[in-house]
């Protein structure tokens, strides 16, 4: 563990041998890993070292132990702004949990139809932490952080297309959000976005 | 007037000579003309040659003659999401009623605070076109076309910095708006909005 | 309905799986949908859902129910300035009637021969609303927004290759329109600029 | 205050009439606020209307009332990496005792001399969460994440030249920091930083 | 003189005094050379070492000698979309003259009203090359490239505001023009356009 | 024929049908037809209904009818800067043989060994037009222009990586020649150069 | 041999048989050459032709004669930020070798985790140039070159997802390096980086 | 003294009481100090605490003390492409002698004119490390480093208008010099490239 926050291995670059090294070191311990944006390939390697591991498919994760530990610190709360963000999304509400938080997703409640999100301001203002994925125009974090006194984490998505320009467009309202409390991570950042919702609302 | 509607000079580029010398073609004439953009060198010369020129500071806008037209189809409604966007908002606004169009003004209901908006909704839907000025974040369009069944016609505006990147992060968003029926036009476009708003509300 | 406009899916980042259910909703109903951006294995399962509905290939749009109401209205005219902006042409065209409108189709109308768009002006002129996809250099619009009193609805396509830049040379181009009355938007957009047409035409 | 928090006025984009004007409201009031990004004439303007308000020339503030609140929560650190990022790291720091932390300044702190910031690790450890200015390669906060289990706020300064694109750089290096648990926001963003540091150690 | 066309002299950069030691070589010289881009104070400074140099202010340009030579080879037509664009047409214009070709200037001719360059179609077909300045969308040389048969020579002008982004928008149309024929240049490098015309038009 | 020239069809984003359908207007007619950008089932189709069509892999180009006209004019000639830029200067090469010109290619003669290019001066001065195909850096332009009193038709291509950025690296160098005489057309545009040089040297 | 240092061949814009011709020049012939960015099938072809070649798989690498030459000038080391760095700073420690100085690499010591860098820190003094290749935010060659007298060679690499932009984010921070003596070469060029080491480590 | 290098004191963000207290830390010391990128009223603050301090308004360099020292290492050689690009050059240069090697200044060498450069040769020859600044195109690179066995630092300046965009054109072009051995800093960094020159010649 990296100060007290588990390990987590990047395998986007990585050749299946060397994420199946990695596993191997693993085998027998304690220790928690988070395995982010792995490859069909590499899973498959993965769960034949450590064969008990939590596989995520939407998620693109590999957890292990499979189990995430009794969660302490304050509830965290992660919004999909619509279908299309839920893997980013899953990524973060699972990183959140293995990193010891309480952690509850809530899909669709994009600013086209405000009634979505306004139906939920009692129960987003439970949570110590609010993590926020949104593509295209990425205006939900600006709403959120309207309606809630705890931070905003915003994860720009890069659903959409053309002017979307792989989610720079919704990378930069984010970042010009018009109301304060908004944090931002890379876009499709679920892994960060989760990470830092697990140390804000820490014990 | 150029089909049906009147011709707009685009002062930015010009001399204070240039200006004039396109105003005097206008002595004694009953053709409507707007100068957008003028500098307060370039009013006073109009003024000149054209005493009686309603000239608006904060829209940096002169219009001859002075009085707009008796208005004739539907009401247009303008929104400024800021304080700050009221400069593009007003040339919008005066656009609109220079073309022959009712238009009214409401300043301040950003997405921060979605209770301004919210308090607007029948007033909103009253119009046949509504021009939403927003910066920053941009993200006031994708509200309000949620909102209401007309065209929303969406103005990025240059307010803000860092990564606002002059009105690029503003008109991006609205670019990807997650609602339809938002129409976008050129950052600080508040002649081109109040235009199309004019012709959209046409009778 | 929302607003009084049919629903839109945008399947683009959406598994066969959940286009599915969302179809399942419609069976027996009389509401109106679009699916947007259908890839091939999703229409096959939608057909399953709906064997009824409507798929229009270029387009790569599914509609339910597959015949568009009876419009009503003012006439719409989308324009195709090449052969290979048909696709983007093509959505709008069909959004705008399973929207309730009469619309029709123009192609190959580039301004780089324009003896061909001004062969149309006279058709030009009874639309109450006209769509324009253009890709490379973007320019049909600035010049037919220069020929009639109607809005003009600019798709940037992402046709070309090298500095247009995936469509954002013509993006730019139409955002700096010369003439006045050219709303954009996004790249590709067809469904959004039909939908524009949709609202604006209104009776 | 909103959800809690005192309001902030915006000053860069309005006349001095206009901040004048809110700041006429507050008269009398009990009511916390941060007048930011104040230009000279605006500071003038607001201190004939609120005498006792406190100006910082460097973090261009003006607050009222001038004393802070007693702080409450967990302490907060802000680090500049190098002189020239003072100015947007006092806003933060400013900003966060404001908003009722307690709040220390640590100056010079970039990564081209590591002893520094390695001498400041015992004291990194005892924040509830961390601002990081830094300009140019904007890599401090990268190295602060590593060596902390507190979030670490960064602000990418536009401090450099050329290839640092006004903080552009700065930015995107912090977006991509290769240690988890950096939170970012808007380029010379002192104030959001110091606002969501003031969140993360709420009592 | 540099294979035969004149050397031309690049003043943005230049201090008063490096400028005018330049000149000073050139006195009681019969060789021809062109000062571009001057600033006022470089001019008079110029003016002292040259007296009878011609100067034009629009252009922002200095001859020496003050005279064109007798024109050879083929006419060269240089079109101003706007009134904005006359700085960089006229640099393209003389500088075409001073390289030896005769030239003449047609202004007010954008795309917004097609009637003026389609009025201009005889005198177009006459040129054996075309300078086109334009700015905002650029539009013009797409529409005149596909008018005639000799070459166009397209300049970008940095007239514009927004997402004209100084210039890029009509300089990405114009390396996508849809037709054939269209030789970009520069941002406002009128004296690039004319050197171009020069050489094509060459005997 | 288009003003004199052949008609080019521009086959990438057309199907297989559409290019046969435009074809067939072609058999047995003596008119010149250019289908630039084919893929290889494009290319089938075609050699179906034009069997004696000439057909270029490397240019990706097929030409009706298969024998360039008799040259006219002066001649053109064409240069590679290294043997990756061969596909681009091909296409140039060949659509000047098929406009009517005279037309040589020299490749391997990149600014990284000046000695090459230096010993093809005496060939590069009988030229009336230059094409140079040059990517990364995109110098060879410059150099050339340099050495020349013909024009050159710069053509940046898509060689590279990195911060070549698709051609864009040396499309910006191109417009900056430090030389005059140099004519840029789109990134990988070898039709548009060819085009543009053999209208250049048209007798 | 260019200036005393091997030809190298680029094989990424060229055909198998285009590789396969300059490999036939090599034979019996004592002259070194390096083939970079070879593809899998240019290498089948390179090995029927020069069977002895040596091939790095990692760092898509053929070198001609296999043996390095007998190292010569002071040591060189390269540094990999992360694993997925490796096949860049391979490419980069193969070239020194060939390029006749010996050199080493030293393995994942990314700013994450200082104590790695800096347990590497007399090591790094003892080389005469040190390249450094990194992707995400690319901040090692910052921290690196504040630790040693040696240039430090700065390689942004492709590794990272969203903002990283394909290495933009380690370019540009890499060119904002807080500390003196960073040199850096484009995105992914592994090769320039080992050729630019062995220069500044020659005898 | 850094690791044996003077150190530099970046005066651009600076206010000028914080630039004079540094002064006066040095009065009376040994330590060789440069400040960089020097305004006016800064040098006046400086020369008050250090009279004998050496000032050079070009590079808007103050160095202390006022004499470099004596040479040691290799000789430098410093290229400027143009007049223009002196301030950037004569930075470089001056930085070189005060780190502590002998260093001269070559100037107007750019590529229009492959003479100059060519006439330089021998000289070049004898560099143990060649610094480059150029502008506009970024060309000159390229061509010497494949005319010389040292390493080449490339320092892009921002000379020029329009798409040389302050600069990134050059910097573009720099980063994919098609010879390799060029080291690449930032825009208009000639403090950077005097420093990497003094180290590769160092003894
Ligand atoms: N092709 C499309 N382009 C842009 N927006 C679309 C498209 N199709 C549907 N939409 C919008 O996306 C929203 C539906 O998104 P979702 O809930 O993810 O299916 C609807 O409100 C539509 O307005
Ligand atoms: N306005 C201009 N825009 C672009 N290039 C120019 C301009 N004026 C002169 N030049 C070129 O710049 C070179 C002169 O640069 P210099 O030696 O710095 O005066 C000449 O070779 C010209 O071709
Ligand atoms: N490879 C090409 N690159 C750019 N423009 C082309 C190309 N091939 C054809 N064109 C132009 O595109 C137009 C034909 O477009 P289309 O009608 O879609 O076939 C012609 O007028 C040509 O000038
Ligand atoms: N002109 C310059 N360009 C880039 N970096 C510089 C420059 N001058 C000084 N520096 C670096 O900036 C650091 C000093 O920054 P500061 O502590 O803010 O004065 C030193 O370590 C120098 O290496
Ligand atoms: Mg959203
Ligand atoms: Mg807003
Ligand atoms: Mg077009
Ligand atoms: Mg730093
Ligand atoms: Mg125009
Ligand atoms: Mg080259
Ligand atoms: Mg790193
Ligand atoms: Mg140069």
């Amino acid at each position: 563990t990296r100060r007290g926050y588990p390990e987590a291995i990047f395998c986007q670059g990585k050749t299946v041998d060397q994420v199946a090294r990695i596993a191997t070191v693993l085998v027998g311990q304690p220790q928690v890993a988070l395995f982010t944006r792995v490859r069909e390939e590499q899973v498959t390697a993965l769960l034949e070292v450590l064969p008990d591991a939590a596989y995520d498919a939407e998620a693109r994760l590999v957890a292990w132990p499979p189990v995430p530990p009794e969660p302490t610190g304050g509830p965290v709360l992660v919004l999909a702004a619509g279908t299309s963000d839920l893997p980013v999304a899953r990524e973060a509400l699972l990183t959140t949990r293995y990193l010891g938080r309480q952690a509850d997703l809530v899909v669709d409640v994009g600013v086209a139809g405000l009634h979505r999100i306004l139906a939920q301001v009692p129960r987003l203002r439970t949570a110590k932490a609010i993590v926020v994925a949104a593509g295209m125009d990425g205006a939900l974090p600006s709403v959120v952080a309207g309606l809630v006194a705890a931070p905003v984490i915003a994860v720009p998505t890069s659903v959409g297309y053309g002017a979307a320009f792989e989610g720079l467009a919704a990378l930069l309202t984010m970042l010009n959000a018009c109301a304060p409390g908004v944090a931002v991570v890379n876009i499709d950042n679920g892994y960060g976005a989760g990470h830092l919702a697990a140390q804000i609302a820490a014990p």
